[in-house]
């Protein structure tokens, strides 16, 4: 591997994931090429861009941060010239991740990591496409959008390196992500799969008729989820033990969680449950709009994260450790 | 019933749950009569406002609002004499809640409400105590601590009345609480479900090796959870939908949503897995005491709290509404 500063980006699909990435490494101060196939694909990009730019200025920009920064073009092999990592957003379907992994492989100097931000597919299947440069192949997953939620996962597959996985991880730490590192190639990751078993317990509950949409919603956001953007599960264990700590949250704990996991429900999301399901979220939601209920959350989200980041440790995107 | 305004609390059990109680309910400006036989209880719940006050002035106090109106008494007649609600945190103990609720049953007045903290107890079976008046007995059950977390779950038993239910939603939200109702008793009410339901995905992730509980954590706190603390899931789908709202959410997601339902994991509390859990725990935690830790978490909760209700226009306990 290099110890090479990561500063181009090439970034292979423009949808609602790559232009908020491009926003975010713009914002961080890096050059930016993207490529799509879509028409008005440019366009839709840098509206995003330009969308989400206050909201980036308001969490901090880098020195050297300008949208005039974003090159775009609709050729491949153009835009991946000349970058230090590629973060791909293609389409989720493994014969076209592999015919592109195929074609970057060949495109690519091996020093230039190629990062996905697939979530349904693993770097194993993936990178089979790529024949002479697997190694330099990772999964980095975003959660959407990445230039307001900080959480990369990052993930090898089988052929990965662990230089590669270092990299991946001292880069968007260096630009004030958070990174998590996977021992193993999971569906879902992390964050899908909690969500995923969240949403589980909240639709049982709506659907078996316990509370309304609006209330089960009210419990999460005043209740434990207030927490959940301040601390994580095991470290809130580890208060909720008072004085004994995580030792005695088991002692003490361990019966009924365990008697609540027995009660769980497991809903089928059959079209009857899903219309149960809508037409409860649309009581709750009543007369707002998406956009206002957006911009709602966005607000309140800017200001937790500069709460729980006070001042912009993380603005300037530093030399890469030359530990590797 | 009746619309006579609530004003006096007596509080029954001032352990963690009732000394929290006892700060909030003196923070909105209330009279509190308090009762446990404890040794030392008086001045352990008095240090406990003490010490929990700051964080109330900060979310703002209500006119009258005093440390001073507290009363304690070891005996229990005497501390729900002329009281308008009890809250009622005893030992979570059928035979215990049913001896207490016969003995308030007969000490109370038929327009006093009995309000149960009980998490793991149902009120049809707390209530059957209660010989002449169980109609007057609900649980409202806090997210501890309920002087910092707003949520109050409000579940009445078999025989309790609707009014009894409606007026005590209106007394708590009146103080600036967030209730849920629940049409059904079921055990661990709404958020203790969801937060069995989502540690025992983060159990199985840690202990099977895929993260560590550091990451695990960050996963969360920097991932979905920081979404969480502001709206609850079902609104958060419905954004989630984009322009197409709850409806294409549901298109979209109900086929990856069931597949990861089938790979999350049912892990088993043994003492290995415990043990492994406590020490990826420890390796999170390092050498921060659990001081520090707290103080950490409530910091960023107050300012959370402020920004979601800006300016505190619950502060004033208004006069129920005459509706009933």
């Amino acid at each position: 591997m290099t110890d090479k500063p990561i500063r181009r980006i090439g970034i292979i699909g423009t949808g609602v994931i790559g232009a908020s990435w491009t926003s975010l490494f713009l914002a961080k101060g890096l050059q930016v090429v993207a490529t799509d196939v879509a028409p008005n694909a440019e366009t839709a990009l840098r509206k995003f861009v330009e969308k989400a730019w206050p909201a980036l200025e308001r969490l901090g920009l880098s020195p050297g941060a300008s949208q005039s920064n974003l090159k775009f073009t609709p050729a491949l092999a153009q835009a991946v010239a000349g970058v230090d990592l590629v973060q791909e957003n293609g389409p989720e379907r493994i014969d076209f991740k592999k015919k592109l992994y195929g074609q970057l492989d060949e495109l690519l100097p091996p020093d230039v990591i190629v990062a996905s931000s697939s979530s349904g597919l693993t770097m194993s299947e993936i990178q089979s496409g790529a024949a002479s440069h697997p190694e330099r192949c990772v999964i980095a997953h975003p959660f959407n959008p990445p230039h307001l939620i900080p959480l990369v996962e990052i993930v090898g597959g089988a052929k990965t390196s662990e230089a590669t996985i270092q990299r991946a991880a001292e880069f968007y730490t260096s630009i004030g992500q958070r990174t998590v590192q996977l021992n193993k190639e999971v569906p879902g990751h992390v964050a899908n799969r909690l969500q995923a078993a969240l949403a589980r317990e909240v639709y049982h509950l709506v659907a078996d008729g316990i509370v309304s949409a609006a209330d089960v919603d009210t419990a999460l956001c005043w209740g434990p989820g207030l927490r959940w953007g301040i601390m994580g599960n095991m470290m809130i264990n580890h208060l909720g033990g008072g004085p004994g700590g995580i030792e005695h949250f088991f002692q003490q704990f361990t019966g009924p969680m365990t008697a609540w996991w027995k009660v769980l429900g497991s809903p089928v999301l059959t079209p009857e449950v899903q219309k149960k399901l809508i037409d409860s979220v649309h009581a709750e939601v009543g007369s707002r709009t998406i956009e206002e209920l957006e911009a709602e959350r966005d607000e309140i989200l800017l200001g937790l994260l500069e709460l729980r980041t006070k001042r912009p440790q993380t603005a300037a995107p530093r030399p890469l450790a030359a530990a590797e």
